[in-house]
């Protein structure tokens, strides 16, 4: 299959399924000589990690994060991180009695198509416990990024169709759906806990600001910073979908609204969300992307077996009722780890 | 830069400026003995050519591909194909009165940043005519697609705030802007041309269906078929947003809505578009691109100069009031060149 | 740096110094359902490891593999495989006294240069321990090429001027020094013996013959079958040149001698070593690599350290006087990763 | 294929058969706003072209390069650099007596297993010709070094058995087989026409300085500076063999006769060739390549055709009787696409 790396001067490989022993991740390219520590990355993985809250699913993975190559004297050298997560929380037997047949939503069946293997474990590299390999190489891009004045921020704007109305920035991480708008995170919980109740979930939107980028970053044509963070978030299991500042409101709007004028101090506008011919503006980068409806949801469904055997099927387990809370590092790492290669890039060609 | 590549196992190199004097493609990957000749690709040139109706740019290309390697006896050989065509309508001087200042929503600013080199010939690799190149790249890919039994199509369901509210696939090609609905068609023309007069622009929403791809194609996880898509799609110049199946009105349903159920006959709904844990379902792949109001528009707008000087712009020039007819054949080449792709890396990884 | 992944459909990456807390590969591009086991790749790691015999470095690193991910009721599942090996025998005491000086024949100084980081603590990336994780990835790899027929096989030809003159290819794993001639391989042992003795270290040649492949593999033409081994080869660390066939004795060759003559039955020669315009021809593949005399050496030696003062040094510690015995499974190891990397390739084309 | 490209930062794609329209290079990842203009690529592309001399091919393909794309006022632009050259003297007739035969020596059996067709008009990819594309890219690659003060120079230091005795670097380019010994040249010059005039071939070897690189240069572990420079070399059609510094002779040395000690001034030797640990050490880069005798002869040979027929064969054309003095520029072109995509790429760690 070949697709588990991403990044070309900045770059991740994954490894790992949901019910296997371990996951992680091999972060190549890093600056040497950058102080690191695992409590900085592990503040990282503790944001995703399961049980957080009456939100997220009750699951305890334990994410201690090691990494075991690429530092010495407290400083990275190099040469390849290496970060695992040992899987302490594996219990393959909860979803024996599903294991023959598909989860609408889930991936199984497309897994089975592509492999010719029923692995029924849990979803394999499709589970959301692939995305730790990613937070921790995120952390290592961030930062390196940290240096360069730049941060980046993600935070739920829409669950349930509840909306957010107002942008604190300071009560992100202060509610268990990582929302922007306090109240309406009230809302969303609520929300959330009665869908839970029922044995159904919701899905939600998510927006990203990637803050400091200078002007200049990103590769025409094919590599533009738009289209690699458009990759990196579809890449992400639950995303459904991706627009960048104005986004598919801009279809409804004339060039003379949606063009961003400029004076003396710089653009007057942001329609274009930072990124104009796929390089960054030095404005604000801003997206938001769509997460679908958790697929695990214990209601009764209509499905077939391996062997063709049409049956009800209801994912009895431990899930997240709502993705968006747990999706935020996620997001945040993968726009982390774009940014960082496409600054080497823009390097490499100026050397 | 390096970023004008796109694919592993099928692979495209463009090159090319819109005031240069010639814009081509190296298509790489190629299957051998495949029948293939000019005319084949040239019918796709002639779908994104401008001047082809009252909604188009009146610039003549005369967009004549001529295939210099790569085939012998009608057929493909298996090395590179090279395809080019020269740029006859050279009109530089046309922009010589903007070429120092920055046209709002146009890449003059972040180009000059990223290359530190002001070209003002044009917008450089930002321009529509880099798309040529894709184009005839996307023709050869839409070739060895036929023999598998894919079929791509692209085709518009809302310009400038008109939606189509029927799918008539056959009067696609039938209408100036390529709409799915004939009777929009008729008020998406007289709109553009509206706007053409006063000399402002519109956006809109394509659409691409991708038909008879077998399920298990898509690589897990960073080179999903979904995430392959919207990067080659994103890398396209207007395109600001992009969803699959219900997309980003995934975000406002249930689990229980938009899961699709599973019978003998297979499923119930395509709400994931085709797509699930990154790989084909076997459905029909459904996306859909939001399009920007083309940048270029005859309007005063506020700008600044290369020395920082605040003055007022007007594009004049030849320019599309709406690019989406246009953008059609680069969205269906693109998306047959990410599908070509995936399907010969399929194949790999079972060999 | 970003350079420690080799493949595209079959790919490796590997991380890991020889001080650290562990060494190993990502195996990405596994064809999925066939039938490993730890013990199958076992089997190759302790070809490599230390401690074999009279001959080899006496350092024990118990090179025990766990495979951690991308395995299901004991086949592959197509995910990345994982693999992982602990360094038990961590001494950095051993070098502290020489952590301040550069080691002639070592890495030492260009580590510094290029990362401006002195990590003493052995030879980091450089160091053979890196060379574990590319056994275990070789051993995946030559598994999927048992199933096709395809067989590699290195050994020694000269140690310390001492040349093979006969072939006898089930003697090669019977003495220490694996030499396809036993009687040769009796005096070379005495040699590496002596040279232990007093301090000093040799050199040698392997060669290596590649049985099985089907005629047609290799890209032309920045991908030969020839040019993939030689970065391969190449890439592992004291191997200082290679040559394929008659390799450097056919620059003394006329045309007429060095041309493979065809008949019914096939090719009449093999001077080619198997390979022509960088595709195989379907005669055995012959390749030689020449390996350098092991660095470390407790002779007294001129060097500086890194504040520049002149100083003798002597590399006291555990090492091997000569590399050629244990290198052989490396070579072996990573012919086996590009060859099945190119067959993959090769059924990418034809899809 | 998809193997028509080289080097991640800085990237050449070529294209292009012997006998098709045209041969060329896309070059990607060119550092902005640097001088260059036709005439300092077609010096290059001179001392490549055949019928220089009484021992080169008398063939004319006046080799006169055209830049269409990539370059604005005189100096890069940082987009993609396309460099085509006509092929003006295609005389496919030539080889139609041959056409269903396999020359012995060349690529037309492999050619045909690979991609299933018989392309008869010369040898395809296999060509000599393909390296067009390369010297252009080179070009380009060489003029980005001289701006860091690096230099390449490659000479014939062995034909036909006849070795150079001096090192005369001002006489390289004053005698017809490029040869490092003025006298030495008298001979080997002498050797060649005999061989033609029999109709025969031979051999010889080429060496490579490039100088002026700093310490640090190449990419742990798989893209060690000599790992990257032995595919670029053994991508070229002729070459059978490299070695670096001592090379095959240290198979036969001491570890205390090959290690390159250190005093203040630096190293006391060069044994390594410049490279240790695939990292330049900052003194000369010295390797070596095994030219094999050109396979085009006309002597009869025995051979099958493409029916399994056995028959003779003489493959009479204009060929040169020895490639050594037309592949220098070669190798000093891929020399230089090495070095500077290592360069590229060093400079991206460290941003």
């Amino acid at each position: 299959m070949a697709g588990n790396t991403y990044g070309e001067s900045f770059k991740i490989t994954t490894f790992g399924e949901s019910h296997g022993e371990a996951v992680g991740v091999i972060v190549d390219g890093v600056t040497p000589g950058v102080e690191l520590d695992e409590k900085y990355i592990q503040t990282q993985m503790d944001r995703r990690k399961p049980g957080q809250s009456s939100v997220t699913s009750p699951r305890k993975e334990y994410d201690v994060i090691s990494i075991l190559s690429g530092m010495f004297e407290g400083k990275t050298t190099g040469t390849p991180l290496f970060i695992m997560l040992h899987n302490k929380d594996m219990r393959p037997d909860a979803y024996s009695d599903i294991q023959y047949s598909f989860r609408p939503g889930h991936a199984d069946y497309t897994y089975l198509q592509k492999y010719g293997i029923r692995d029924h474990r849990g979803s394999g590299r499709a589970s959301g416990r692939e995305t730790a390999g990613r937070v921790a190489g995120g952390a290592v891009a961030r930062k390196l990024l940290e240096a360069k004045g730049i941060s980046v921020v993600a935070y739920t704007t829409e669950i349930g169709g509840i909306k957010c109305e107002t942008f604190v920035e300071e009560s992100i991480e202060q509610n268990a759906v990582r929302a922007c708008d306090p109240e309406a995170a009230v809302k969303m919980i609520e929300k959330i806990e009665r869908l839970a109740e029922i044995g159904d979930s919701c899905g939600g939107i998510v927006e990203c600001r990637i803050r400091g980028v200078q002007p200049g970053i990103g590769e025409p044509v094919f590599d533009k910073l738009d289209a690699e963070l458009a990759k990196a978030m579809l890449s992400i299991g639950a995303v459904k979908g991706i627009e960048f500042g104005a986004g598919f409101a801009a279809a409804g709007m004339l060039g003379s609204e949606h063009n961003d004028e400029m004076n003396k101090e710089g653009f007057l506008s942001n329609f274009a969300g930072g990124i104009i011919g796929g390089i960054s503006t030095g404005e604000e980068i801003v997206f938001r992307i769509a997460v679908k409806p958790t697929s695990s949801i214990s209601l009764p469904q209509h499905t077939v077996d391996i062997h063709g055997n049409e049956k009800m099927i209801e994912t009895i387990g431990r899930h997240d009722p709502c993705i968006c809370p747990r999706i935020i590092p996620v997001v945040e790492a993968m726009a982390c780890i774009v940014v960082e290669d496409l600054l080497k890039r823009q390097a490499a060609m100026h050397a």
